[in-house]
């Protein structure tokens, strides 16, 4: 059976001691990651989650500790007291390498069967198995170092926060649907049964009513639910660092963010971030980056050919063209080489994303190879040719479509070739970008109708007001992203304040006011009586420590993620439950549904 | 239309101007609190987070700014800038009151209708008409204190606990059913139908997931659900202060848990606790005040009175002791005159808490006056009298009944007049206390077995252990709640960390290891992989507000609280889905159960 502490203290951490402690007599406690007996002594590798120190344990130091230390194992839970020395063989790889512990006394607190994970860094095990023993998964080093960084990054953020003036305010879990679009999670009331409360996709509206409750500025570090199909780096529960100021307009929030960043990087990784970041209206990261969250560590930039093939008879330009559509090209520079077969996985590439073909210019050994070259004028070519600063060497890639595919196509094939021909590889630069001056509206075509891009309490520009009703297309919104790297990291807006300005925008998506009124009541009610202007913001909090500490896997930096087929594998949450409990609650299973 | 802010900046909050601003030009923005028109001149009381400020608006000092003010109503939000002056009445009780701001410049940026509550201190408004309007509610200076003194404990509490080497890390809100008992929050699954998550009672199993992982101390202000009938103080979600800690005993956790409330009460009202805090075992709290939260903040304590009567022929106490219960007495000092409609009262009331009767014996002018005289020897009276302490003037209480109903009735007796007294009015001191020693298991009479007390996790005290299974109901665990002024702010153990004595446990109280593992069978299975000694606690949060903001109403301490009955006037959650969602998440309502 496993030995109690029975008054025994801990002194250290155990990757805590140096040269200093030299002749001290310590007790330190941890877990065993590596035994070792060499005849007459023993060496443990004692690990905690400050770091790994060497205990040795002597047949002459102490014969009973030493026979007992014989019987431990990997991953034994273990107090050893004893006395620092300087280490004969000094270890440079370990914080504690000048020093070890001549173990004088050692209990056995806690046994170990044979782990089915090893506990090391960069594990090479299946996902499954990880989550199913997270437990273990989490007694790695680096996921505690990644679990470290999201508490102190949590911790920098309230603190900068706090000494900005901003409340943290709790905001209700069981509530009702936010209209946020996506599907909400629900609880069925056993109270009222037929009723359902919904878990929040954001505290969005609590943070508009609070705004006019007089709090002024309002944040929370807030659990957000979706019920969505989950891609790659999406979580049914995400974190979100949430926000809300009174009395601001976009300059004030895009601020007070870019000082929270500059803090968090430089705490965490003692970087020095550079405000303000740069600002690109969506119009310009379009036409330049085909993205409104554009990677801009590298060029190879969108270039409009509309002027200089407007003439051309070649019919893929002319019926784009003719449809209101776009021709656009960038320049994969060195990669005029490209085979048949590399230009056929981009065509193949730019395909999912829409396209219908890829037109290709190759300038290489001095020769001009395209298979579009019989449909363009010798002026048309050179053109095409200066417009994107191709030399010999150089890959000209066009795609001619409705913009949306345009963009998205060549937008996409940027990062892939990027990708391809690693220019990114052992880039550490962090570059910001407030992506600004979102459109507020866009035609719905299914539903013939405009619809707010944000959400519908997005401000318009107030340049751009005048034009609501006559060309909803062209009004701009007080809308920000932030975006690093190429990912957007959070958003957020200037709100309307205003009843009769919200009336109108309602009128203009097409949502009758009895209908809106049903939707969100209680806050067009809440906006009668005193509403400051205000605005906010939200960063996806996963995100920032998964940029933090460099993964690209969500559930690194989540304690107890959830599977893409959004279960548990250690809980095995979702389960069944008793039938009593439905019934408690007024439901019941749809049987041909389950067995399906 | 509400004005726009047009780069207009606010330059100080309301209520932070002092005589040292006098000279300075300022932009305040707020909501009007009263708009007095004086003829020439208009006084606002202009209001935001911080307090009020004085505005005087005068036809001779901008005339537009003037004609402007004159149009503004209650709970407008304005911006003024102006002068600030100093005041010719001075208004001692405002903080403000030295100064005065001559508006010379006025922007209304919203408009109010009426608002159906009035903005002010201690409205007198029905709790209905609070909930609904919630975001006007929240708006009242004591609403505003009570959310900004909540969001420093939780700041206060954040700083100490990562100064004490605690790491804060997010366990699911999706989840699988924790073991405490009380009935889950179910979120049925699309994913996989006929499944359901349940959102977590606490999080128990994972804080102790946590501790074998190494994180060696964790805590998290978490949100915890219980589907419960709700009493007066509970709410369906909740908030804990929650923690555990590796390699510990309960006199560390108790240390630690002393000086995070040390700092609270010192940094939020400058109160200095003085530790370490009175400790008591369960069984002397029981003895001594009937109750395990005991309010020691005054005397009045429960005496048994077995051996005086032990002899006695009145029925009443001779059959309670026959069966194994109690006779014990109260003195209620000072209530020697109390007649027989108040002690027909109290009887009421000790019969809501299973006694059959109440004795008493009244110490008035010389006299001594009991309706149980007859059947008590002279040396069983004067006994009575001297074990109470009572003299002339006094009231002494007999309960004699199964040891049980004795403690809940004389417990909750001595409250009563305590209340009825006014003993404790204006009394402001904060007695904490630690309740130690509770008892492991106790003997549940339906299910013939054993049960946990607290949970099946907690560790027996190291000299009960041999008891275990001769004596189950004689072991002690090592289980601690803290206590201030009779109500439990928290409370949590060591936890076994040894699965064979985690076996045994589970064999007393009858849980056959194969119901155990599919219960809690992911912990029973992570215990096998070294596991070190660990214990925690849990503190009500919101009910540590509650003392810290002095009210008895939890809503008081919730921004968005629910009702009684769960629901929540405001947003009217809960309530009725689409049909199509219940289908994607195959179920069904039970019809008769809806019209029920």
């Amino acid at each position: 059976m496993a030995e109690r502490l029975n008054g025994l203290k801990r002194s250290h951490m155990c990757g805590t001691l140096r040269e200093e402690n030299i002749g001290n007599t310590v007790t330190v406690m941890g877990w065993v990651q590596r035994k070792r007996n060499l005849g007459g002594l023993i060496f443990i590798d004692l690990r905690d989650r400050t770091g790994l120190v060497q205990v040795v344990l002597g047949d002459e130091i102490d014969k009973a500790a030493f026979l007992k230390a014989d019987n431990v194992k990997s991953e034994y839970v273990i107090a050893v007291s004893g006395e620092v020395v300087k280490r004969s063989s000094v270890n440079t790889t370990l914080p504690t390498g000048m020093i070890e512990i001549l173990g004088k006394d050692i209990k056995i607190l806690g046994e170990s069967e044979t782990p089915p994970i090893i506990i090391k860094e960069d594990l090479d095990t299946s996902e499954a198995i990880r989550l199913k023993y997270r437990y273990l998964d989490l007694r790695r080093p680096d996921m505690q170092r990644n679990m470290i960084i999201r508490h102190k990054t949590a911790k920098i953020a309230r603190d900068f926060l706090d000494d900005n003036g901003f409340i943290e305010i709790e905001t209700p879990i069981l509530t009702k649907s936010t209209p946020e679009g996506a599907r909400d999670y629900l609880v069925p009331s056993r109270v009222s049964p037929g009723n359902f409360y919904a878990l929040p996709q954001s505290p969005q509206l609590f943070k508009q009513l609070l705004m006019l409750s007089g709090y002024d500025r309002y944040f929370q570090i807030a659990k957000c639910f979706r019920d969505e199909d989950l891609r790659a780096n999406r979580q049914p529960e995400f974190t979100q660092i949430d926000m809300e100021l009174s009395f601001v307009d976009v300059d004030d929030v895009i601020d007070v963010n870019e000082r929270l960043l500059q803090r968090i990087f430089k705490e965490i990784h003692n970087i020095d971030l550079s405000v303000p970041f740069l600002r690109m209206p969506y119009k310009e990261a379009m036409d330049r980056f085909g993205s409104d969250k554009p990677d801009i560590r590298f060029g190879m930039e969108l270039k409009s050919l509309n002027d200089i093939v407007k003439a051309s008879d070649f019919k893929v330009f002319k019926d784009a063209l003719l449809n209101g559509g776009d021709v656009r090209a960038i320049n994969a520079a060195g990669c005029g080489d490209f085979g048949r077969k590399d230009i056929d996985r981009l065509t193949d590439f730019v395909k999912t994303f829409g396209a219908k073909g890829l037109a290709w210019i190759a300038l290489n050994n001095g020769e001009i190879k395209s298979p579009i070259s019989k449909f363009l004028s010798e002026n048309e070519m050179s053109e095409i040719i200066k417009r994107t600063e191709a030399k010999d060497g150089d890959l000209i890639l066009i795609v001619a479509d409705k913009s949306k595919v345009v963009y998205a196509s060549l937008g996409q094939l940027r990062l892939e070739i990027a990708r391809k021909l690693g220019i990114l590889d052992g880039n550490i630069e962090h570059k910001f970008l407030w992506v600004t001056e979102f459109p507020l509206l866009e035609y719905d075509e299914e539903e013939k109708r405009y619809v707010a891009v944000h959400h519908p309490f997005t401000s318009p520009m107030d340049e751009d007001i005048e034009y609501l009703e006559k060309e909803p297309g062209r009004v701009r919104a007080k809308a920000y992203d932030i975006v690093l790297n190429g990912e957007e990291l959070g958003g957020g807006s200037i709100r309307i304040h205003d009843s009769k300005l919200q009336e109108k925008m309602f009128g203009i998506i097409g949502l009758e006011m009895n209908t809106a009124w049903e939707k969100f009541g209680y806050l067009l009610e809440a906006f009668k009586y005193g509403t400051p202007p205000h605005g906010g913001l939200a960063f996806g909090f996963d995100r920032l420590i998964m940029f933090l500490v460099n993964t690209d896997n969500i559930r690194d930096v989540i304690a107890f993620p959830k599977t893409k087929e959004a279960s548990d594998p250690l809980t095995d949450a979702p389960s069944t439950v008793d039938e009593a409990q439905l019934l408690e609650l007024g439901i019941a299973l749809i049987p041909n549904k389950i067995n399906s």
